[in-house]
Formats: C-alpha cells, sequence, structure tokens
C-alpha cells in the first residue's frame, strides 16, 4: 500500500509497527490460541498487557509513586464530568482557565455541578493566547486548565503554577508528547486518540490526596476510587483500546522516550512555522508566537477558494486531514508523536510550493 | 494455530470470520492507505461503518423507529449510574427486580440518586429463581431488571410486563441471542462483550418519550439526549470497538439473524442441561429449570476437588474460561452466539467422560 500522510487532529495516525504488530498477533495472540480480545479481563495474559500499559505510562511519563494510573472509558469528554462530580459538591467552588473550546466545555460540566471562577478568559481575544501566570482563587478544590487547545492550535509551553490548589489538567492532545513535570499536578486526564492510541480508552494520572477526597454518594463508575482501588478491573475494561495502547507506549519507549519525542516534535512544528513565518503573509498564524501549539498548527490562506485549493491540492499529493475544524476554518495540521519529521517536511515544501504558485 | 474451545464469560469468544477481517483490513483499510482506528470519526470511512452497525442493530432486532440506537462507552457499569441520573431526580421513584449480581449493582447506583421499591427480591432463594410476573408501583419512573444474570446462570425466559411502567433492561449477556420484542421496553443498555463484540462499546436503545425525560442538568456525557441528537458523535465514539463490533453483526446476519442463532443457542444449552441432568446427580445446576440461562450453564460437582480437577482437564482438552465466577465457585460454561453447536457437543462429551471416570 501507498500510506497516507495523516494530519487528522485525532483520532490520528499510528505508529506503523504497531498497528503491523497488532495485526500479525490479532488472531492467535501469542500462540493462545485465541484472539487477546477473546479473553477474560481476569485472564493473566490481559492483566500482563493491562498492568504493561499502566507500567509504560509510569515509565514514559516518571509518574511519581503517590500517583494512581486509571484507565478508563468516555474520553476527556467524560471527565468533564467526573472532576466536578468527585471534587466541586457541597459548597466547594473550583476556577476555570478558559483557553478555547475544549476548556468551555469542561466550564460547561463544572457549572452543572458547583460554583467556578473563571480566573482566565481568552474569549476576547479569540482564544489566541495564554496568561503570563495563574492567580486561583484561595481555597478553591482546583484549577482546571487544558494543556493544548486542538482547534485553536493553542499550547501552554511552561506549565503555570497554582500556588497550593490543586492543578487539574485535560492533557488529550499532548501528553506524552513532552516531558510533563506530573508532580505539580492534582490530576492529569488524556484520551488516547491523539498521542497514546485508538479512540476507546481514557488515562487518568491522580494524586493520592485528591483520591481521598472523591465523594462516595455518586454512582460507582464515575467515583475515581472504584477504579483506583480495583486497577481499573473493577468492570471489563476497554479491553481493545488498552491493547493497542500498550503497542504504541512500546513504540513511543522504542523511540528514545518523552525527550526525544519533544526534540523531534519541536523540528516538526518548526518546519511549519518556518513555511508560516517565511510566506510573505501568504499563510498567517493567529496563535500568538509564545503559545503557538507544537501538535496542532493552524493557519489560514488569503481566501476560503484558496483554503480549499490547498485541501484538494494536499489530499491529491497523499496528505489527509488538513482541513482546519469546521467551527473555525482555515488549515490545520496536528502533528501527533506519530507524524515522522520527513512528514512534517513534506507538508512545509507543499506549503512553500503551494504559496509560490498562489501567490 | 490450534484454537481454544473459549467459554469465558466475557469479554468472551467471537466469530473467527469477523477476527480474520479485521486483521487483514486492520493496516490498510479498504485500501484508503491508513487504518480505520487512524481515521477522523468525522470521515466519510468511518461514519460509514458507525451508521452501518446502528442499521445492522436496528435490522437485527427489529428496533422500531421511535426509538433511538446509541453507541456509549464505559460498559453496562456506567449505565447503572446514567439510567437513574437522567430519570430519577426531584423525587421520582424507580422499581428494582433483583435477581443477581449484576441487578444488585444497578440496585446500589439507583439508591443514591433517588428512591428505589425492590418489587423482587431473590436472595432468599439465592438468585436461582425468578418472579412469576411483576406489580410496578405505581407512577414509577421505570423497572429496571436485568433479562440474564452471568453469575448466577438465570435468564428471563418471557419478557415480563410492567403495565404502563417503562421497562429498562440490562440485556448486557443476553443481547442479539433471540427475538427481543423491544416495543415493550423504554430502554435497553448492552456492554458489547458477550454477544457483540469486544469490551470497549456500549449499546443503549432508547424510546422517545424516555429520551425527551431526561434531565439537563447532568454533565453532558451522561445525558442521553446529547448522544440522540448527534447520533453518538457528540464526542469520539470508541472507534475500535465499535469497528469491531460491526464485523460481528455481520457475521449474525450471515448466520440468518436472531431467530437462527437462537435456535442454535437453546440446543447448546440443551446438549449441556441434558449432559447434567442425566448424569445421576455427578452435576447438579441449582437453577430453577424454567428460568435456566441459555447463555451462562452453571453447575456444581461433588467436591471442590473434582472441580479444580474438571478445570485443570477440560483446559488440557483444549477448552478454556469453565471456571465458575470468583464469588460463587463451581463451573460455568458461558456459550454465547459465537460458541458453535460443535463446541457445545464437545463439552458436553466431555462432561460425560469426566463423570463416568468419577463418579
Amino acid at each position: 500500500m501507498t500510506r497516507k500522510l495523516n494530519f487528522y487532529p485525532g483520532p490520528a495516525t499510528l505508529p506503523l509497527v504497531a498497528l503491523e504488530k497488532m495485526r500479525d498477533e490479532f488472531v492467535d495472540y501469542q500462540g493462545m490460541g485465541l484472539s487477546l480480545i477473546e479473553t477474560s479481563h481476569r485472564s493473566k495474559e490481559y492483566e500482563a498487557v493491562h498492568d504493561g500499559t499502566i507500567a509504560l505510562i509510569r515509565e514514559l511519563l516518571s509518574v511519581p509513586s503517590n500517583f494512581k494510573i486509571l484507565l478508563l472509558a468516555g474520553g476527556a469528554t467524560l471527565q468533564f464530568g467526573m472532576v466536578p462530580m468527585n471534587f466541586l459538591r457541597k459548597g466547594a467552588v473550583c476556577d476555570m482557565v478558559l483557553t478555547g473550546s475544549w476548556a468551555e466545555k469542561a466550564f460547561d460540566d463544572a457549572k452543572k455541578i458547583g460554583t467556578v471562577n473563571v480566573i482566565f478568559d481568552g474569549k476576547s481575544s479569540k482564544f489566541t493566547t495564554l496568561p503570563d501566570a495563574l492567580q486561583p482563587t484561595k481555597g478553591a478544590a482546583y484549577v482546571h486548565m487544558t494543556t493544548n487547545e486542538t482547534i485553536g492550535g493553542l499550547q501552554w509551553q511552561v506549565f503555570p503554577d497554582a500556588g497550593g490548589v490543586p492543578l487539574v489538567a485535560d492533557m488529550s492532545s499532548d501528553i506524552l508528547s513532552r516531558p510533563v513535570p506530573v508532580e505539580k499536578f492534582g490530576l492529569i486526564y488524556a484520551g488516547a486518540q491523539k498521542n497514546l492510541g485508538p479512540a476507546g480508552v481514557t488515562v487518568v494520572i491522580i494524586r493520592d490526596d485528591m483520591l481521598a477526597r472523591c465523594t462516595d454518594d455518586i454512582p460507582i463508575y464515575l467515583n475515581y476510587k472504584t477504579h483506583a482501588e480495583h486497577n481499573s478491573l473493577y468492570n471489563t475494561p476497554p479491553v481493545i483500546a488498552v491493547y493497542a495502547m500498550k503497542l504504541v507506549l512500546e513504540w513511543a519507549k522504542a523511540q528514545g522516550g518523552v525527550r526525544k519525542l519533544q526534540e523531534t516534535n519541536e523540528r516538526k512544528a518548526a518546519a511549519l512555522y518556518q513555511a508560516i513565518d517565511q510566506s510573505g503573509g501568504f499563510y498567517k498564524c493567529p496563535v500568538d508566537p509564545r503559545y503557538r501549539s507544537r501538535m496542532n498548527v493552524v493557519f489560514r490562506l488569503p481566501s476560503e477558494e484558496l483554503e480549499k485549493e490547498f485541501v484538494t491540492r494536499s489530499t491529491q499529493e497523499g496528505m489527509v486531514g488538513l482541513k482546519g475544524h469546521r467551527s473555525v476554518g482555515g488549515i490545520r495540521a496536528s502533528i501527533y508523536n506519530a507524524m515522522s519529521l520527513s512528514g512534517a517536511d513534506t507538508l512545509a515544501s507543499f506549503m512553500k510550493e503551494f504559496a509560490a504558485a498562489h501567490r
């Protein structure tokens, strides 16, 4: 086959070796005469995959021992509800940092449960910039932030300090793309379908003192304690997605881990931003240069017609998924871990040629 | 490979042709130069799978047009909480039919949200029998039942009447194993990992008037309306599990649909219950013969030592997953749709030989 260069925003490109390995062992897993997806989640074969996945996350992200790593379902969207349900009842308040569409969704759910203070709202700048620092409300249950906004193409480059208030972060779209000082956070959550694997599993990294604060008067699946106490095997986990995620994590480790991935990610992003900045104004990135995302590079062309043409031509050249989100238009190149440097370079070259031809 | 005979209770055996098809097209889906799990959930390729899955469920179960079919995540366990969160607030009451471990879990979550009447409790009979009829509370928001109890091996053979009260059913372990009069129900939910596919996706079938009653003051993922209004694409669905489920549903259709599957399931169950009943008391099934499950055949041997020996010997013969649930012990043979009649016959023969040798 001719493999496409895949710039989809998520579900997104995955390492070919991980896909091939899953294919090769899919019907008969390690000679057991069954597919792994047909075995009980209590079987030793699945448990090795489950525990191995958790161990790889701990190793790759250097997760300290006072944090639990949970494998859940429902995506970041379910976390928008679970976080306030666990921590924001009985008069508690939380702070929200509104940096784009994803942060706003977390905000909408939190408001249904408790009192929410907005301590930064980027709406007036059309979500193109971030605050220099956070000033959390004294006594807040947590501050919620979104480390990367996939639609706006906006990313925190340095993780902010929240004083003594627990920092809760949606890292769905940049987890595993760079080192993270996990100890600065109270809770981190991430849907898998960008850097971790296929859609269908959600990683939660939660500090022990946050776990202890979870409330018991909510449904059992929604309580983080349930999953922490049962090593995410209280109910049947999303076996097939965990299985794929483990193979992606093994690839990430073989690449040299998050420092190496970060290095490549920086170079990929630099290639594209350079193509934008050196286009003499043909391409425009609306984002504050200090906070441009290394995962989702968004830009506009001089007209919507040219943007359409850009998508058509790039598709013909084997590059898919470049159309911007329907809510904002333009072009978006999502360059998660599994996009190679040469893939990003190919797009950068195409951008230069396209600009030269249409200037 | 020598494929095992897989009697796991779930995740469970899947049709070999479905596994092989997924393997063959896994890395390059229909020549698109990508895996399906790498494409956007808004791509036409994934949408065809998504819509095709829903259409197959509608066709196979003859779901009337005033019901929506949703593809969610989190398993039946999340439904234990979602059902009362949507329907049991502001003073509403519901009825519960306690038939075993799964019904009790639904009960535990409902109690956290609202007022619950227990209209049948099988505990005193150790969950070995079912009521002849239901007498719901007048004005109850719903009656919750569990159509098959996988641990107890107990199954409703005729779906009960609930008067005018909406019937909500957990069908996780017997959906698609027989025809269902869907119009008798207000809501049906089922984790996929028995008859529908791998763990990681949950099917909800909900009547329009129930949808209209869902409350809007709960987190967005937990509201059935969210998913109904967006055709289960409000957030990223569990793509990899939906993909596998579609292949399993195609197999089910090729088998001749639910009537044919039921016919085979009856014969499989008959073979095993006959081996029990004709063993001269060597095997004992504790379940009221009127309500013996066609999906999970449970039985005891004269001693725990013999049960251990039975598991060891059957494993040597290529039969896996026969150990009973840790909470009740004994033997359990789960014979979901993808277990063939010849597979069940092989187990029945083994049972006869084992009894003869150890009597």
